[in-house]
């Protein structure tokens, strides 16, 4: 049996259309990017066709996209090197409490370099408390950095009123868009972003390669430092055959993308309700309408995601409890925890996030698994014993 | 006409047997190693078995190898993520003045966050001055940094002594051993390195990866802060297709590299030779016996650099005139200066880098070619034509 892959967000297969244009890039034209001769022009150029391909989707300059090694990177990046590169401004940056563990990781490392970090909290939905925002901005903030969407609940934040508040209040604004990019349209041209982080593994692109996105004139640090690659802003020989990889995925993303989408929406939609009509007890986590279209997350209460995830497994199936980076940890996810879930209910809850290449018929099967694996795992759960134990009680 | 490819040191193209290795983890094996399900159990597989083919190879334990983006990374981490942990014991810090630029900057990154950096001169072979190193250690050090073998001159420290100055004075100590590494043999088992950079596409590995070794026990901080990937070390989602292809090409390096670097050292004897005997005003730079196997830096009195290379490449030869990450300044090479050679004689060099490719044939037809551009550029130069003005002078 095919492995039936519901977890996108995590990673993705790479495309053969992408594979095809990296392959000669390792070999055939491999010359290094900064060298005089003949050989390195067909790097030179894949470089710059790349950028510009991908600033054509972005609507920005090619002079504003900067390769990196990935979201990471982009998030260290874009968060490390506007910090220190204001300092002498103010040293309070700002954050929100359900960002990546790359933007809050950052953050963290910030504070103990003597940064005074605030993270606004957000509503049940997920999104960005706005009033919180305006009031924590002060002027010793130099940056806010809130993600464009969320990784384990979808919910997509009001990003340009967000932009507009750090743009009125003079801040930097970074978002990091590794879960947006290839899935939602945007157009920097007239944003108030000014660094927007992207991976290339999300869209169906290679592993190991990003971008930074940094509208002209922001001032930000450099964070490689060495040689005079990327017009002397991140050093380090440019990854030329995932740098094209990238932009023939995010090209490929952004065709027919409402298409795309609507034919997700439509197996998003029908996870959303059949789960919802099917097994008692569930919460859908996140907005249902500010939401990414391939991503569906529910908490099932009285069982534990990793058992629900194994059995899923063992049925063929692949998704996940929250996010990737952080498996092995048995905290529960911040993400839930900060739209107001208990602990025991944060516990239990299946991410599932669709791609292009899956089918309703997938989607049917797993509506046909999921309530017997749930069933079973309440049926051994102490948690569910007591609440049954209870509900009679009280009906007695 | 094909091209001769003699920058090796700049990069080299993947091996055939590299991206076959490679190819299956674009699309088939593309799970997301930090997830639970079966299809990520061969992408955690291939990163751990590719961790201990390289440990195995370099002769320490597995887990102190740490998976990066290439050289430039790890230098970046070695020195900052040391510099900033062991700032209570100390702000001094120590490189050399012929280091890549990878290390330098990163110093001089360092020098403007309050750390206190001495660059220890080298003599005319390129030879670090231990001497000056053991006098520039103080109780304030706490981190000394100097390459294995140069980028430029091929010269190869006295890495060993170097390293056991260091333990005596209990001193972190960093080699980039960027160009050393596919070159020549090293064992880091009972050695006094501390932590040792290495990059893939130097040894016909893919570009944008590569590792740090940390040896166990070293005190030093993160770089990237995000998820848990590299046990809690390096966050970011792991580089699967290139991690793979790195110790392929790693392995196949070490294969046999007696005979091969026998080979290549007759080749490298050839053009030393050579080319001695067939230009006159020329200077050999870098030592003869400590030096890297593949390399060839001459200089050539009276004449560009840059101009050479051109030349070159129209004759279908790709040269180089020193590093290719600070192509397009006009700067002389820091490295030729440190060395003692005047701002004149410095612009005048041509770095050959060979490759196991590489056939004597290719060696001759450059012999061939080079002493009619160099007499072509001399004719043109007019500090050739006073030096033979002045010749004339002193002969009359």
């Amino acid at each position: 049996m095919e492995t039936i892959y519901f977890d996108h967000a995590a990673t993705t297969p790479v495309r053969e259309e992408v594979i095809e244009k990296m392959n000669p890039y390792f070999r055939k034209y491999f010359g290094n990017p900064s060298s005089v001769y003949d050989i390195s022009n067909k790097t030179k150029e894949a470089i710059e066709d790349s950028r510009e391909r991908i600033a054509n989707i972005l609507n920005c300059s090619p002079e504003e996209i900067f390769f990196t090694s990935g979201g990471t990177e982009s998030d260290n990046w874009a968060i490390i090197g506007t910090a220190f590169a204001n300092k002498n401004k103010g040293n309070q940056i700002i954050t929100s409490s359900v960002e990546h563990h790359a933007v809050l990781h950052t953050f963290e490392y910030l504070s103990k370099h003597g940064f005074n970090v605030t993270y606004i909290p957000v509503d049940e939905m997920g999104f960005v408390k706005l009033d919180e925002l305006k009031n924590a901005i002060t002027n010793e903030t130099t940056l806010v950095s809130i993600m464009y969407a969320n990784n384990e609940i979808g919910t997509i934040q009001p990003i340009e009123e967000i932009s507009k508040i750090c743009r009125e209040k003079k801040v930097i604004f970074h978002t990091d868009a590794v879960q947006a990019i290839g899935q939602i349209e945007l157009s920097l041209k007239e944003s108030d972003i000014d660094l927007l982080s992207i991976s290339a593994h999300k869209f169906n692109g290679p592993k190991g390669i990003g971008a930074l996105y940094i509208k002209r004139g922001t001032r930000i640090d450099n964070f490689f430092h060495g040689g005079a690659q990327e017009k002397n802003r991140r050093a380090g020989t440019e990854n030329v055959p995932e740098i094209v990889g990238m932009a023939e995925a995010m090209v490929l993303s952004y065709e027919n993308i409402k298409e795309k989408n609507e034919k997700i929406e439509v197996l998003q939609k029908r996870l959303i309700e059949g789960i919802k009509e099917k097994i008692p007890y569930v919460k859908l986590n996140g907005d249902s309408v500010k939401r990414l279209p391939n991503n569906v997350n529910y908490s099932f209460r009285f069982i534990e995601g990793e058992s629900l995830l194994l059995m899923l497994n063992l049925k063929g199936i692949a998704a996940s409890s929250g996010s990737a980076c952080t498996s092995g940890s048995l905290d529960p996810s911040h993400v839930l925890l900060s739209i107001g879930l208990t602990h025991e209910i944060a516990h239990g809850s299946l991410r599932i996030t669709l791609g292009y290449e899956n089918k309703m018929e997938e989607v049917e099967y797993l509506l046909q698994v999921l309530p017997g694996i749930v069933k079973r795992l309440r049926e051994m759960s102490p948690l569910y014993e007591d609440f049954l134990k209870k509900r009679r009680d009280i009906n007695v």
